[in-house]
């Protein structure tokens, strides 16, 4: 039985705990929230349990063997790595952390002592990624064109971080995951309207190897919310809509049609317009695979796809989109 | 009556001559094109017409008063400049001319002869966006945040222009009427896939004043067409859906309040979400009020709301989207 | 404090005990169901309620006040008949009874015995039918024309009941709800296919006083989903669909407007065609509303809108297809 | 060549006589309105056309071939009779005739001269319609489980005929040429609210044989436009949204599998939901494949799949539902 420790138990925590609480060889020990009133709704709901204030009493207890790092980013990095040293594996919120050299130094720390670190790219688990892993694998779009993400909605808080560090982390997480092609330089460009200087509205192009332009919009202040993303091949084209009920994967037997006919001058472009796609998306709760997941690979030792490095990825685009914010929208080389 | 002169009968030429010819106080005389199989179906829907493939025997004509030029922006300023020079009021296609140096040197003549250029911003006259304009001169929206456009689909031509200077100057001249605030800075960046280095997706980032960003997502390669406009305001938000049957503009009543309690570093912020409002739009042919406006401003001596201005405005933003694109997407000053 | 005994704890029984459970004034103190795996769930769940498979020791309990029965239609009679005679107020699945004569006995039993009796017609307490019961009786619409209901999709059970009694009683309970013109004859038809001459799909019409007409098409062999009601008026008409995220309800200012010029042969029929307004729907969940608003009848007496004589209403309706089916179709006067 | 003379050129005329006209071996020689703005308008577009206000002139006509009759349902009988005596062969508008005894003696009629009927079904010649023809011939849907469509918007014009007559045509026709089996019973009902007793709401209910249900819900008074049908099959299902600018219509690989373990007693169900595939539309004029299939028929003698017969098909469903409509919406047999 692996035993868990979550500190943060706010608006993620609770699914954090009951995800990881109904896997047959996990349990969630001990919860702990510095927030009362979270400790209090924790009670209620698992009276066995732990509970506890004082972070130190999770990550010292021999009893634990997990550490869930589910709070904001900017106590990531303290909290990792005083789990890590303490001989615990660790699952912990994205983004990973708040700069590169911290994640730096905790995968390595990771890897010295043996330990785990899978960071919450929850997304990738979900059916609609997963297929779509699954389509660009089997090469049914061919080489591909551009990566082009909208994330949008009403969703300003009052937060420590800009709209890139808060949503930005899903869709980097998942190009990353969907494409061999790696990113080689950043721009972005945003505004702030109402939050302290902090952009709630920002778009960040990603140039990528083999010519590859990626897009993400992101932005707090939409009247509709749109989480849309297009990705364009030279065999066909998909369209994911993850607002949508039903169909949310729908590949397009579209494209353009090159004849070279006699030199470059003289191509003769036509488009391909065909059937339509849109493949059955496995339903289960992304979380619930996560976790399970996460308990195979404690036992099998197998590192995960979303281990430190993948989260170290994301971080690097994210600080590179902060640069070029205070670089007039330069484009910031990785 | 008001005699036209029409060169170029292609793809958008027929329809300017319905729309002149149906107009009471106008009459086409004669058509000019160089493609002999476009005259001939001119010819056979007005057999009383001139046809002609010399422009010059347009441009000379005593008997006509304009000059409709719907030809390739390449050719614009010659045939504009030897238009006006022999005294004639031109319409022309957009965009207004192929750089700014031309455009200038036509406003400039225009003015001296006293004669009317209206570029065919045909999109102004749509009901959507005189809608859009209403509402905004009313202060609906209140202190505009943003404004973010997206219009894409597949749609790549053997084209001498690349996909911005194809489909941003309606973009353009939708945001530069319904917009007071003025464009100071533009970025570009894009790739090219299938078409001689060609541009065929792109994103703009044009800076205005007020501290307002725009954003325009142009592409020749998206399996699905996107039409859409969110316009971002402090009172109210505004979705434009181009494609939608109906509905096309929904007016949110939703934004964000905030509430500064004791300084800057304490803000409050909150979610206002309330009922959503989709005004009837008219649905009267967009081109048959701009040719019927046309004719008032001749008639007048009134100028036209997309008069050489404004054409030469939005020349301006699109060479600096070029120079952009060659500058590795650095901002270009306007 | 009020306490609660809940028989049955299938699909929605859980729903029921975390809404009950969640209020102040109540409890739930025990629950019943003969399936040892439900039972085990809500003893994992809620380790320290009483458990229990044989529902007489909840119905004979005296520290009970209230049985919520939430099991298949045919059990209904019996333990509402038992826990009424017991002296307990009773919470009800839809639909009430089996039958006309049950519903009518219960009804009575309940008034005798002075008890409650809410029928879980949960529907009513949705944001989206309050906002139209709201708009209905403000004469938004003017006087109704008709009510059209589609409920279809992929959802067939082995049951005990045919699709009218599964899906219409939402209906029914809807549109007693929100009109007050009185049925006054039923016609059915349908047709079974899988499931040993149940009806899986079946078009019912309503015939109201004031000559309405309400139409419903329930099916459990759609391959989309739909929930989807319109209801026209004379001075505007309402749009509802239920699985769209947002904008569930929009009113459309558009009718008929007809001119009397000279007698009944001279009629001028015009289109009206205005804008179109989605009111903001609240997002409370239903079943809380409902569990809350049994406890204030409880304490106040106030009678509920879905009481017994609510669900009779229903039945009698649920009857009367029944009994067309039977009949050709035939019109079944109420 | 074949010469048309073409009686009736109100809102379908004009499209009738530019189809006929440019077909090659088709011309129109001579179009009849009594209305003289229609006949004005016809002569500005056509002016070498002979332009009459007397039917007679073209049906006594020697130069011409076929008469296109384009006129109210009520005159069809008389002008198709006196048109079939002179040796014409007709195209018609539908739905075909007022009454089945008319349709009949022309059918007739026809037959004993060897002239052609073609009714104007023009819905068969759509590129929905020919691939959901394809769809079902391949037995992609499997055995037929039911037809169910939806024609609703606002649309009441100061008609002759109820709501039934004018939509319903569209339907009965597709459904005639989409399916094997045939109607063996007609049920009706419908309401009246603003024109002179004519339903401006219906629902009509088919019986087929193979125990297939039919349904048709048509609707003057709808706020929202839907044009929607589902074929419900065993193996598949078919959704057709007309009014989709994309993906019209989806094959879903949804369905019920039922396994009979021991007996009719113990039948277990289950969903089957797989991918959904939207094939790719012909986007080809329906009505100019209608008239060269005319032609290609008038040239070839073959019977066209909407001549006489096809068109008293669909009259015997529509005076059944009248005789629905006066019986109480008593199933009226065929």
């Amino acid at each position: 039985m692996i035993h868990f420790g979550v500190i943060g138990y706010g608006y993620w925590g609770p699914n954090i705990v009951r995800n990881f609480n109904q896997i047959e060889e996990a349990s969630v020990a001990a919860v702990c929230d510095k927030n009362l009133e979270a400790l209090k709704r924790a009670k209620k709901l698992y009276p066995s349990l732990e509970h506890t204030s004082d972070y130190k009493s999770i990550i010292n207890s021999s009893d634990i063997d997990v550490v869930a790092i589910i709070t904001p980013v900017s106590t990531h990095y303290q909290l990792a790595k005083e789990a890590l040293q303490n001989g615990k594996h660790i699952f912990i919120e994205k983004p990973f952390t708040a700069t590169v050299a911290q994640a730096e130094e905790l995968t390595e720390l990771a890897e010295k002592k043996n330990l785990q670190i899978m960071v919450d790219h929850t997304f990738l688990f979900t059916g609609a990624v997963r297929k779509i892993k699954e389509i660009i694998d089997d090469d049914v779009l061919g080489k591909l064109y551009y990566y082009d993400s909208t994330r949008i909605n009403l969703g300003l808080f009052q937060h420590d971080v800009n709209v890139i560090w808060d949503l930005a982390p899903h869709d980097f997480s998942i190009m990353d995951y969907l494409m061999k092609e790696r990113p080689i330089g950043v721009a972005a460009c945003g505004q702030s309207h109402v939050n302290n200087g902090l952009e709630d509205i920002a778009y960040i192009t990603v140039y990528l190897t083999g010519d590859i332009i990626a897009h993400f919009n992101v932005n707090w202040l939409s009247p509709v919310k749109v989480r849309s993303t297009l990705i364009g091949g030279e065999k066909q084209m998909l369209a994911w809509n993850d607002v949508s009920a039903d169909e949310k994967i729908k590949v397009y037997n579209k494209g353009i049609d090159v004849t070279n006919k006699e030199g470059v001058y003289d191509l003769l472009i036509s488009y391909r317009s065909g059937d339509m796609h849109a493949p059955k998306i496995d339903q289960t709760e992304a979380l619930k695979l996560e976790a399970e997941y996460f308990i195979d690979c404690i036992l099998s030792g197998r590192k995960p796809i979303n281990d430190g490095h993948a989260g170290l990825r994301v971080v690097k685009m994210l600080e590179a989109c902060n640069r070029s914010l205070q670089s007039n929208g330069a484009v910031i080389d990785l």
